[in-house]
């Protein structure tokens, strides 16, 4: 049976990844977060406490639990702050502690969570393209990108070194129930559910949005699979932010709430990132479980959901 | 008057940075090393014992000293390991740390070390040229290379976010007194010091060397300077390994001693690197001390010099 560490467990992308572990049998799956209750167990699942960004920290876990494979999805995400915040040099750091322990433990395949931010979203053939793997030039224009992008370039220096495969999961836009409140999708909800009119940009952007249930299992079939290097993870599909708000008042019959324009565009907000997925649906072999417009009406429709209105 | 925290001061290059810091004047310095006996002190420096790969060692000190500079030259330098071992990482998750610590105890400008290898050796327009700060693509072949060229990325974007200055410079191959026993010219020397012959490759790749004296002067013009971001650290003169073992032979009355052609080349030995250095002479004012030959004859007549001949 293989042995799996993943970090990050609790998030909005890690604890579908380990239902997807689950669902795909066969592994003894280990996953770590700061503070138990956060964690899913269960199923084969064992929870530890851990705080990665200590130093102590995940040496001796991995030493304890000597995982074959790491799915390393932890890193800060604080809304409004992650793209600046110093905190990325920390998760850095702790990311090549948490590898050189994984080594050291005999580790054989990781994967872990990057960000289509490490491409350069400037580059002209975004204008009516997507971002491809390798073509696409890498070119990370905040903090977060570059602690991302030096990451994954450490990992598959190390990795090459070390005799330990690595993949990249370059993450696009994510959503979905357990997503920070103040976040697009259930800032809209909020309000709707409010019955106030949900301020928005002209919403000209477009994103490529993925569920974090879809993004869960894309890293866990990645994880599975033998595919390294660099991989989309998104749903492929272009959507402007327009269209993400006015399916998210479809969904919950207020499309009028919907004020697109009442907000100005941010000047540095890249006006297209949309992921290639050939590699992650020809290589990797997967697919997402359910259409964007479904993922966004389940959501909004959804009782237990943490939302509060937009503040003013 | 400034004060300065420089790392790696009792280095091949980290000792004539703090000896020509002390000449320029106008400094508190402070230097750190893990033991207290291997600084420099005196004429105003103060020394500091800290191991910097343990998490807690630079933040109490820089508290405590909360420099406006910080040059930042030490690294895992170990002859024949240092290019793939497992240490680049410890020593990344060091030099994040003390960029953090730095920027919160107020600091104002940072220099630190990178290399030559963060360079696309392999790239053609070196065949004939000379490596460029922003001409010649970075593209590290080693996981030294890549561990450096990381931290550049990283500093360089934390130093924007965190208002700190950041320069840095690319050492191309240093060489002094203090270098390891086992690196070219003191292997030399300690062959021809036992009148045995010192086999070498053909020795017909091109390269940069600057005196230890030479590159520790630099830095600490570098760091004098208003200058940001990659600033080559050589001397600029192109030289054959074959003409470095011939002055060293010539120095010491043995240039029959020298066999060049006994060993063979290493297949992945790239044929030139040579550093462009109008960046260092034109835009930090700085020029080299002596000549090459000068500094290489000076070091074989030197008496008190730790040498031993090649191992067979």
């Amino acid at each position: 049976m293989k042995r799996i560490l993943v970090t990050g467990a609790s998030g909005l992308i890690g604890r579908h990844a380990v239902a997807a572990l689950v669902r795909q049998g066969g592994w003894d799956i280990h996953v770590a977060a700061r503070r138990l209750p956060e964690l899913p167990s269960g199923d084969g699942v064992t929870a530890h406490a851990v705080d990665l960004l200590d130093p102590l920290g995940p040496t001796e876990l991995l030493r304890r639990t000597a995982p074959s494979h790491l799915l390393h999805l932890a890193w800060t995400t604080e809304h409004g702050r992650f793209w600046r915040a110093p905190e990325n040099l920390d998760w850095v750091a702790a990311t090549l502690r948490l590898a050189r322990a994984f080594a050291e433990a005999g580790g054989r395949r990781m994967v872990a969570g990057g960000t289509c931010a490490e491409y350069d979203w400037s580059a002209p053939e975004l204008v009516d393209g997507s971002c491809h793997e390798d073509a696409t030039p890498t070119l990370p224009h905040t903090l977060y990108g570059v602690a991302k992008d030096a990451c994954r370039r450490m990992l598959t220096a190390f990795g090459a070194e070390a005799g330990i495969e690595t993949a990249w999961g370059r993450i696009f836009f994510p959503f979905g129930p357990g997503e920070d409140p103040r976040r697009l999708i259930p800032s809209i909800i909020g309000n709707l559910r409010a019955c106030i009119a949900a301020p928005c940009s002209p919403g000209t952007q477009v994103r490529d949005f993925i569920a974090g249930e879809d993004a869960g299992a894309a890293f866990a079939a990645i994880t599975a699979s033998g595919v390294t290097g660099a991989v989309n993870v998104g749903s492929g599909i272009p959507m402007t932010i327009a269209e993400v708000a006015l399916t998210v008042g479809r969904a919950m019959g207020r499309p009028d709430l919907i004020h697109l324009g009442a907000l100005p565009l941010r000047p540095d907000d890249p006006p297209r990132l949309v992921a290639d997925v050939r590699r992650l649906t020809d290589e990797v072999g997967f697919r997402c479980g359910a259409s964007l417009e479904q993922r966004i009406t389940s959501m909004a429709h959804l009782r237990c959901l943490d939302v509060s209105p937009m503040s003013p």
